[in-house]
């Protein structure tokens, strides 16, 4: 028998996804139909054919909050689960706290944390009094860690068992609960004291396979077992599970009781949601998260404020310029120029910039480590400075006859490349001894640096030469 | 007793690690001194701190050559597969052929196939031709494939059992081999059929640890399981592990035979890889991957390409400015806010940029819906153009205490803003279509487009009512 294409279960490239071109079309007309039993079945197929995400965001806001006064509460859990993270925000914004909290109730410990966490203080709080007292006790738990540390990021549903148990009691409690533990990541099993739980050991499934059954899990479990603390920095975490190929670690508090697991794809998660940040801030999107379902006020504030910052930086930079008007009136082909040395200055620059803050994330580089990041820099930014120059005053010479306006032009183009780049590739690492983030301020902060270095040289060097130039 | 911050088991923030700001002068020394003992041990420890990577890249070449020289093949595995792939390339291109085969010899299956198809095919193919053949040929295979399918992906070391074999048959099979199986990711057995390797089944080893021994594993086993072809593409495994909290998925010919597993940490880390890439591209470093300890001609020729590329698109901009150079003279101060009207383009537009490319990779934006973009668009361009507009046209209204210029440079700059944060949404979609790569190309298309837009509008209005410039 052959694998049919169409069997729905293969899952491939030759999936037709050019039907599902308006996925939220159906969904909006039973909406409108107000019909219940039918958006639970849409949401479902959405969810399932991963379109809930692009669906969602082409519902205003109206229509989202009758969506989600329509389904059950685990129907908006799951949806919730399905969508990004700040598209689930949204949506929990519109609703009526005992709504919310309804929803709450169902989400999974680290969910209900890591969104808890977006919405303001007020909101939480309102949402946290009208939930499951129980459920609401967790997340607030969960809530007072830094949402970058093993508190924020361990799962509390784990496998617990004591001193003095066997391979059997194991066994059988895992047949009884087989239903309660489906959600469970069981990999490991922890082993904690007899009369506290305090951690002692690691069970792992293999070995209980692989063991009689009254064999005491103290003779099975690894002993002395690697765990992290509560406060452990997500940087941590990503080292840990780069040397070690576990798929959990044991959180433990002060007094190495065992609090939860941080396990592998949620640091990974966490990982991946801050590279996202990253690059939505260096192209200049403050908060990092923009979504064009937004409200259009959110969307232009979070905008402006990075612009209006820019403007600032921008107008040091062309003061310059107006500082020179009169060398610009005497030779108007500097006009033509003085952008061109500025732009290349910031390329250059910027590309310095990315190699530092790669290198520090990869953990190759210190931030310290400023006289060799100069080093390597300088030589780069020299080769590459003399080649753009020549190429810029080649230009410059032919197009005025002027082989002053060659030098003036080639010479500062140059310069003003060592000068980016080597700025460039030290900027993140000065950013990042001063708490700064440097995915947001090096960029900006450069490229003003090489407009004003850049206008300074050509104008000052014109300046001073400025009888060559003058036809 | 409370946890001790100074147990080495403990791994947390207060691990001390300014004592290892040079961790790579003892290796240093050792390889000066040619002592081999003294290498695997500062290797491991360095291996074990996390910090090999920042010791390897501060070794010049004969460093490295040395060093890998005098350590085993294991251990020269076990460090390439500690460090970066770019790292891992570097050295092994520093080695002759036998003592590179015998690392490869070393290296688990996908990160065979992930360095060789790093590598120029005639290396590849002398490294392959020298290794173990039964290595070599698996090796071959695997590199035949798309690095970015599951066929690139999957790892072939995984458990397979036959239909007609029982529980026992299993337990038997994983006690006698638990040695072999160490390296395994031991969540899942596959079950083909009796007489060929076609998949009929997926074994959770949680279910083994819930049956009896004599049963036969179809009963135990998920009949037609989750499968992906060889060549399902990165992004449908994206998809396929959103939706499904699975650990791995069999990945299966056109025969439906089973020929390896694609797991979920593969996915992910081929995902960090690819934004790793996007992240560098969209700031100008061509191919996505440039380290400081690379050879300078390497560093400079990938930063140049694209330096050169802009610096003839910024010519085409310019050429508007020099076309206009009339007017410039007659009133100079428009040399001051050419560059900031162009530079302020630029910045709004590449946040538009910024948002299509995220939607379009979290799902939420096909290259089709240029019309919603635009919409969308066009009001927050509009909003934030007029802020920025009536900000700069103030000032330059207030500056030359003439109005006229206030308009030309307010207007321009708002005009300018729309056009920039419209085309700058929807370039990503453009591209896209186009099948080009919107990281790498959308950045300095857009910033041509509004350096010129922005250029043109300001000269031209400026042109147009000329005489109420002029005091």
């Amino acid at each position: 028998m052959n694998a049919e294409r169409n069997d729905p279960r293969v899952f491939s490239d030759h999936m037709d996804t050019e039907d599902l071109n308006k996925p939220w079309e159906d969904l909006k007309q039973s909406i409108d139909d107000k019909k219940p039993k039918a958006l639970i079945l849409h949401v479902d197929t959405l969810i399932d054919s991963g379109e809930i995400g692009r669906a969602i965001s082409r519902l205003d806001s109206d229509e989202k909050k009758t969506l989600l006064g329509l389904l059950p509460a685990d129907v908006s859990a799951k949806l919730m689960e399905s969508v990004t993270e700040a598209q689930a925000v949204e949506l929990i914004k519109l609703l009526p706290t005992s709504d919310a909290a309804a929803i709450f109730n169902e989400l999974v410990s680290d969910e209900q944390a890591d969104l808890l966490a977006e919405l303001s203080d007020k909101n939480a709080e309102a949402i946290l009094d009208a939930m499951d007292p129980e459920e609401a006790a967790q997340a607030r738990q969960l809530t007072s860690y830094d949402p970058e540390s093993s508190g924020g990021l361990m799962i509390t549903e784990f496998l617990q068992y004591r001193e003095g148990q066997s391979v059997r009691d194991v066994l059988d409690d895992l047949r009884a609960n087989a239903n309660d533990y489906t959600d469970y990541d069981v990999q490991y099993a922890y082993v904690v004291k007899a009369e506290s739980d305090e951690l002692v050991g690691v069970l792992r499934l293999r070995d209980l396979l692989l063991s009689r059954d009254p064999t005491p899990i103290t003779e099975v479990m690894i002993r002395e077992p690697h765990f992290v603390l509560l406060d452990t920095s997500l940087e941590k975490l990503a080292d840990f599970f780069d040397r070690h190929h576990f798929f959990g670690v044991p959180v433990v508090d002060d007094q190495r009781c065992l609090k939860g697991v941080v396990r592998k794809i949620d640091v990974e998660e966490a990982l991946t949601g801050r590279a996202d940040v990253f690059s939505m801030e260096i192209q200049g999107i403050i908060g990092g998260e923009e979504l064009r379902s937004m409200p259009l006020r959110t969307r232009t504030t979070r905008r402006l404020i990075w612009l209006v910052a820019n403007i600032f930086l921008n107008l040091i930079a062309v003061s310059v310029i107006a500082f020179y008007q009169e060398t610009i009136s005497a030779v108007i082909a500097l006009a033509v120029f003085l952008p061109l040395i500025s732009n290349m200055g910031g390329n250059a620059g910027i590309q310095a910039i990315a190699v530092s803050i790669r290198e520090m994330s990869l953990g190759l580089l210190k931030p310290n480590e400023l006289l060799w990041v100069a080093t390597k820099e300088v030589t780069v930014g020299a080769t590459n400075g003399l080649i753009l120059g020549s190429l810029i005053g080649g230009a410059a010479w032919i197009w005025k006859q002027n082989p002053w306006l060659g030098l003036v032009v080639g010479v500062s183009m140059t310069i003003n490349t060592v000068i980016a780049v080597v700025a460039g590739g030290l900027m993140p690492l000065i950013l990042k001894r001063f708490k700064l983030d440097p995915a947001l301020a090096a960029g900006p902060i450069l490229t003003t640096l090489t407009d004003m270095t850049g206008f300074l040289l050509v104008l000052s060097f014109a300046n001073a030469i400025l009888r060559y130039l003058v036809p």
